[in-house]
């Protein structure tokens, strides 16, 4: 007897039809002799209509009342989900967060979970009953509900595998799995049946919408074994585990995915003075302005002596504040100027086999050579290799790119053959 | 500085724009150097938009997920209430019935108040702040979220008032206080500006679309003073009041409404042995079957020695379950036959100065043979009598003993000059 977690996203209890549809498929684990928790999102679009009400009540909603707000969403879906559920005979509870045991901080709007007692929800698998729990919302140390910010029924979901030991947190979707890239811009994307953990961090952290960050950084940390698969069909999806754990065979592919991201702009100092300390003080001040810088980029001006030119990216939404961070501070940190370019496209790879595997980053500029696209700036880690490019062509590169690593759909077909889990 | 409670109804918070007229109330009350809580129940028709999700569900909601469901609705109002207090200056934090420390048994839909630890509230109103509470829900022993039944905001609004020794509770409707009579059946109804606990009991129990009927018990209970009147213009509206509290005045009528009621059915059992314990046995199998009994009317049958008639009123909705529950007993019983009236019409009149006058009655009875009302069964309390009637005629009857009693609005007109709470 297996303890499961299952998480169904907004789009797959949209309607009474689809709560129904969820309700036949946990009724179905628990009949076949599962322990089963469940944490359902808020129905559809309810969390944005949610957020519409506020916005047409105020300007500035306080984050507290935001927060109890929202979590009305996950109320009446996971009420609704437990009805569903009963009526299969299957008996099922629901829970909100406070009910389930979920404590977090008091960052309203965006709370870290401090710590799960799930004993309410241990004694109703116990009694063989399904605990169905409200996602994306906890209690704080005083008694005040939070919401721990968008994706944020992943982390429930992973948090409560954790807490119970489950053998495995399923995260149902309207997809088979994990694709090897975005299919609207690479339709020979094929889909993954295995993912380390820091393979699916490092795709999510560049423009994958893989998984919320912070359900995949909570599963590696405590060891949850995610399967992401579709909740229309029985098909197996994709496993995220260790490295270690990985059952290798024909996956045991250099390159996993190719992530692209257009939400990124690019910021370059120029003039900055070739002194220790200098891009130290420029990067604690974007950093002080809360932006995420991700590449950087330093190098001498050849032109001017004693000078030298810095260009990091850091997300779009982030590159006004960070400039006006920066010109606040121009004449203590003596640099010349600031040029932005807003529109850059990035461009990854990722697979934890290029710890071991060379050659890869000479295929990667080989293949972008070949197909006429010029790498602006690079970046790297142990497990992946990032560079910018025209938005234009960016498209087309993750095409070859895809191709040129052996990813596409056709090919993975032929492999798919002698293997499964 | 008063502490005031104030209980604004669904209608009143339908939208965006309800919700900020009632902040500006709130926030005017506030400013005007009150302690503020504040009560709300779910917006427009989110409760039975609620029920009908879940009936689209399953046919069966079990009853604890059908109130966790159901306690979205107020949830929703109260954050956004909250929000456009702040909006208006004034500080307002929203609470749950649990969050504000709203205690009850574990009936699921009709949970009782066991006990109110409002410590939370007190604290937020000391501060300075307007607390907003979700009406209709507590939580009971297990941390599990109940809901006190249809009304049930008003006996939160009441409860509040009594546990924080409110000086006046405030029901916000959309009407200008409690009338003297239907205006949909009487044109002529009148603002009533004070009535006792007791006249409002029985108006209420008797048809008159007043205020919750736990409610008002709550409120004479712990003796909490109940200003009834309208969201939507500074009039003075109707006090509720213990009956020595009265101002008197004009006010100081014998009769003070008329109440009317279609909603109750007739039942006649025949042939009842007429033996000690006979309509005992009859009145606790009825009670037995959760029926409740109005009126009672025993005669003896002239034409049948030793056996006699007796019948009784139910509501509507109740008569086929009473009826079932004597058929069952029928041999035991020994009665001969039972006949049901489903469509009767129930006229009641109702006021404190019945004790006092004489000759109520005899008006009543006249004016109704001037009127060629035929009387069926008769009830009384001390202060209220109430008549079966056919109810082809009820509407004409209470218009007619409404003008009798000297309840006509015009009439009140020429008398209200000289008043003024």
């Amino acid at each position: 007897m297996a303890l499961i977690v299952q998480k169904f996203g907004g789009s797959s209890v949209a309607d009474p039809a689809g709560l129904r549809r969820v309700a036949k498929r946990i009724a179905q684990t628990s009949k076949a002799g599962n322990k089963v928790v469940v944490v359902v999102s808020a129905m559809g679009d309810t969390t944005d209509n949610l957020l519409d009400l506020a916005h047409n009540v105020t300007d500035n909603p306080p984050a507290r009342e935001l927060d109890i707000l929202l979590t009305a969403g996950e109320r009446i879906s996971m009420a609704l989900l437990a009805m569903a559920v009963n009526d299969e005979g299957v008996v099922a509870r629901a829970f909100t967060g406070q009910q389930a045991g979920l404590h977090t901080d008091a960052r309203y709007g965006n709370a870290s979970i401090t710590g799960i007692v799930p004993e309410r929800i241990f004694r109703t698998v116990q009694d063989g009953a399904v605990a169905i729990i409200a996602g994306f919302q906890g209690v704080n140390d005083t008694n005040d509900v939070t919401t721990l910010g968008r994706g944020g029924s992943d982390t429930t979901a992973v948090a409560f595998a954790a807490a119970l030991g489950a053998d495995v947190c399923e995260i149902y979707t309207d997809v088979d799995g994990v694709l090897s890239a975005d299919p609207r811009i690479v339709p020979a994307a094929s889909q993954r049946r295995e993912l380390s953990y820091e393979e699916t961090l490092e795709l999510a952290a560049h423009g994958a919408k893989v998984l919320h960050l912070r359900a995949v950084e909570f599963a590696r940390k405590f060891n949850v074994a995610l399967h992401v698969r579709s909740s229309f069909s029985e098909n197996e999806g994709t496993w995220i585990v260790e490295e270690t754990a990985k059952q290798g065979g024909y996956e045991d592919a250099v390159v996993v995915g190719v992530a692209h991201d257009r939400n990124q702009g690019k910021i370059s100092v120029t003039g900055v003075p070739n002194l220790p300390g200098s891009a130290a003080k420029i990067f604690s001040c974007v950093a002080e302005a809360d932006c995420n810088i991700d590449m950087i980029v330093q190098n001498t001006a050849l032109t001017r002596v004693g000078l030298s030119n810095i260009s990091f990216t850091v997300p779009r939404d982030q590159v006004d504040i960070a400039v006006a961070a920066l010109r606040a501070n121009q004449a203590e940190f003596g640099f010349e100027d600031i040029a932005v370019t807003s529109e850059i496209g990035i461009l990854s790879i990722v697979g934890a086999g290029m710890r071991s595997h060379s050659g890869v980053s000479s295929k990667l500029f080989k293949t972008l050579g070949d197909n006429g696209v010029n790498v602006d700036m690079i970046g790297t880690s142990e497990i992946r290799i990032s560079v910018v490019v025209d938005p234009d062509v960016l498209d087309a590169a993750a095409r070859a790119v895809h191709t040129a690593f052996g990813l596409d759909a056709s090919e993975e077909a032929i492999v798919y053959g002698g293997t499964g889990r």
